[in-house]
């Protein structure tokens, strides 16, 4: 078996991706589950470049993988150890270096406006650099392919400088992503064979042609035995390689399977979907249903033909187990098929039940009923366990709501500014005694956060003797989806809480009405709470 | 030149996707979009699968594209003339007809529970069947990579049967999604050497290792003809071969662009990025920012070093012109860079403004203010040109807002079941005269559709002499994004208008407040109406 080393670059490349911008604590949460993964080594970012990643290598968590600081080849016209935007990289104290330099012709001379030779010295005297402090270097050669194409001598060159001047790898970067597969491959073996080894090789891909993955395997293929990716894709425009995508393949597909050894285990290959959701739940996007090996859609056999040979023998119309990458199948739900599904996720939520309890069924429909309206349990796991306890009768009733009322008021001010202002009343009865309680939704700055904040605010502030095991609960997210267009709109509501003692929860409410949408998501999630942390629970 | 031929099965293998479900008319529109695009065949459905695909081979346009049915062989034991399911099929009408069938010896004897020889029988007499009505013939051989590595001799024997009973095109599928774009790019080269013409050959991918696209061209490259996929890459799982990738690729790079020629025009080729969103908008699925060529990432530059050099010339960083593909470049807006662009999208507004106008950088300085608030004038391109107007002084007043009070209340009825009920006042000023107007937001079956529904009831209600103007103007989608995480959160609303000159109108809102979001939306849906329709405009 070859040893074939993973780079991943989430960290630095990743926040290129529009809309992205991890803080210090995110980045560190990140590199952790991805030394749990396995990967080699963890790009953090350009230290200097921001104060964001300058934070992240001063605090960063101990890993296994090769911390990396990513940076620049120094500026003509300097010595290496004058160049600050170079010392600042350094000064991070990684044990690894990766430099970006020019290694297409034309970038030298219209970008840098420095001569062909210039460049080279500058790769040279910033990798020797590097080397004499004691660190592994790397040279990201920008626009590889691209310089290829036009110019195979200088290209090959750049690299050639890199190695000799003792950089362990030389990571070919198709930067502007254009380059295809078949591409690829050629001037990988071209390279390899001008003296360049393929055990010293690297490839950096982008996928604004949707071959990222393709042209990184294409690479190791030709000899390359470094890949340098991101989770989930992330990247500046299109993304760069999926290692979410990649790690699997090479894992679990031939030829690469029996030819290759990584870092990541296959235990940690079962974790692979929980960690890409929980990076899509840190920089609150959407997971993308249809992504290969851990979207939610990726083993869902909706073609009736599938299914039911599915049922027979999943190989049929699947390449890999779904648990393997931690992911599962999803069939047209019917008691037969869901039932050990459902005990399953029951007992992730702590509850035991035997096969055959007439209550699955009940559970079933309802999840079933409920998904067609719009509800998801996917995600709403504590609405999910507060559906089955009230199934299994294992869930007390607390407190009963006799109503709400929330108004929305805005107007015009003395001054002629515009002000709005929330207001929610909650009428409740707790043991049989009525509790009514009223809330604005002022934040510290008396800026109106609207009717939902004034009405989780009025609905904790006074609930009898609940009240004070609810004081450590606060909202942390609030997510609203149309689950329908038009006119018919039916809004889907799922609300994230928090308490002192660590825990997350999800719950959802479904309304064509906002608020009341927003009202039982609420509801559900001081229920949990109280389920969990009540006497009486 | 050699002719390379583009069929989608958008409307049959597209709709396999998890919540997507055409309707007939939704069909029609998308068979219409694919016909202008240019590509050769369009698979509609299955007809007498289920009444949608029935329905629509009963009324589908007149294509340029072939029309082609999908079903499958015939069933053993039974005659061609005498299977239903194939009588259906056929009955459509349709100019071509593809017809999948096993070609895994497996499958064969596992899943249908018949003869090798059997299944042959089923090819030749279903494709001998088809071209006795003298319709065009397709054979999707089901599974065929699957198949070949496990039988490679029957495999071929099963396209050959199908190309011997007169099937026009042999269609190898990679139903599970598990081939690597090497196996392939042999398999299909070992096919044609078995002497099954690449010029009959197709292939049909799936994205389950995000190679789908690849193996398509791996398989062009080793030579087949014609390439199966879907807009978007909707389809079961991870979704079918993207032709919105494929299809910019095929067109504009090498070595396709040289070789090969499609049925899409350059011309088409620019309307790509409008048809994926419209294609997202009929399914109300969120456009994917980072998808190739048409995201709306594709070509933006977040990294500082990239949109410096950028500036200085785009092909440093982009591998296409996005406007080739009718996309555009997103670079971090300056004064410099942004007022071509800016004066570009007030044409597309309808309002001609010189360079130099001291207003463009007003409205810069606006859009980018508003945006980093969580504005989004991409999409709400009435507000955009509300925006503009204000600054250019083209915007009249109309009306003007005094207050206005929303109400929801939910509260227990007499028989224990709780109802919802929503109430809005608007209080507003037109010439001077002072408008009050309060309504409900019940539907025809009597049930609350909330609180934004009641605020645009009221609003509309009384709008002295504009009233008459909105009569034939309705909401007719709603959508709402959170754009900050957290207690934090912000709400973006963008609401989508029609009335009856057939206009369709986007405007946004932004608040804490949710309602306030929908209501400024709102206000900007009325404000566009009556710049549009009021004798004053």
């Amino acid at each position: 078996m070859e040893r074939l080393y993973l780079y991943d670059t989430t960290l630095r490349d990743g926040q290129q991706t529009q809309g992205v911008q991890f803080s210090t604590d995110e980045k560190k949460v990140i590199a952790q589950a991805l030394d749990d993964l396995g990967v080699d080594y963890i790009e953090g970012g350009w230290p200097g470049a921001n104060p964001t990643d300058s934070a992240f290598f001063e605090t960063a968590p101990q890993t296994r993988a090769t911390l990396t600081a990513f940076g620049m080849t120094k500026r003509a016209g300097r010595s290496a150890e004058n160049d600050e935007v170079l010392a600042a990289v350094l000064n991070a104290g990684t044990p690894s270096v990766c430099l970006v330099g020019k290694s297409h012709d034309y970038h030298v001379t219209a970008a840098l406006g420095i001569t062909l030779e210039e460049n080279l010295d500058n790769i040279r005297a910033s990798i020797a650099h590097i080397r004499a402090q004691g660190r592994e270097a790397l040279f990201d050669a920008e626009h590889f392919f691209d310089g290829y194409k036009d110019n195979a001598d200088y290209a090959v060159s750049c690299c050639r400088t890199a190695l000799e001047a003792g950089a362990r790898w030389i990571v070919l970067c198709d930067t502007n992503g254009g380059t295809m597969p078949s591409e690829v491959s050629r001037i990988v073996a071209e390279v390899i064979a001008a003296g360049i080894p393929g055990a010293n090789l690297g490839i950096h891909t982008h996928n604004d042609t949707e071959m990222a993955v393709a042209c990184s395997l294409a690479a190791v293929e030709a000899g390359a035995r470094q890949i340098q990716g991101t989770l989930n894709g992330l990247g500046e425009r299109c993304g760069n390689a999926n290692l979410t995508t990649l790690i699997p393949t090479l894992l679990l597909k031939e030829p690469y399977k029996s030819q290759f050894e990584t870092g990541v285990k296959p235990e940690a290959l079962t974790g692979l979907t929980q960690l890409s959701r929980t990076l899509d739940d840190i920089l609150n996007r959407v997971p993308t249903k249809q992504a290969p090996y851990v979207g939610a859609s990726a083993f869902a056999h909706k073609a009736g033909l599938h299914a039911s040979a599915i049922l027979k023998d999943p190989s049929t119309y699947e390449h890999i187990d779904p648990g393997e990458v931690g992911n599962a199948r999803i069939i047209p739900m019917s008691n037969q098929a869901g039932q050990s599904n459902l005990i399953k996720r029951l007992k992730e939520a702590g509850l035991s039940v035997e096969k055959g309890n007439p209550a699955l069924a009940r559970i079933l429909d309802q999840i079933k009923e409920r998904e067609a309206q719009g509800y998801a349990y996917d995600t709403a796991q504590a609405s999910f366990e507060l559906l089955a306890r009230e199934e299994l009768n294992l869930c007390p009733s607390f407190f009963d709501i006799e109503r709400y009322k929330v108004t929305v008021e805005r107007r015009k001010g003395a001054s002629g500014q515009y002000y709005t202002q929330s207001e929610a009343v909650v009428v409740v009865y707790v043991d049989g005694e009525k509790h009514m309680s009223v809330s604005e939704s002022l934040d510290e700055d008396r800026n109106d956060r609207g009717p939902v904040n004034a009405l989780s605010r009025a609905l904790i502030k006074d609930l009898g003797r609940y009240s004070s095991v609810l004081e450590d609960m606060r909202l942390v997210d609030f997510k609203v989806r149309i689950t329908q267009g038009g006119t018919e709109a039916i809004t889907r509501v799922i609300i994230d809480s928090e308490d002192n003692h660590g825990r997350r929860w999800s719950t959802v409410g479904v309304s064509a009405n906002i608020i009341d949408a927003s009202f039982e998501a609420l509801l559900d999630a001081i229920r949990w709470k109280l389920l969990h942390d009540s006497t009486e629970a």
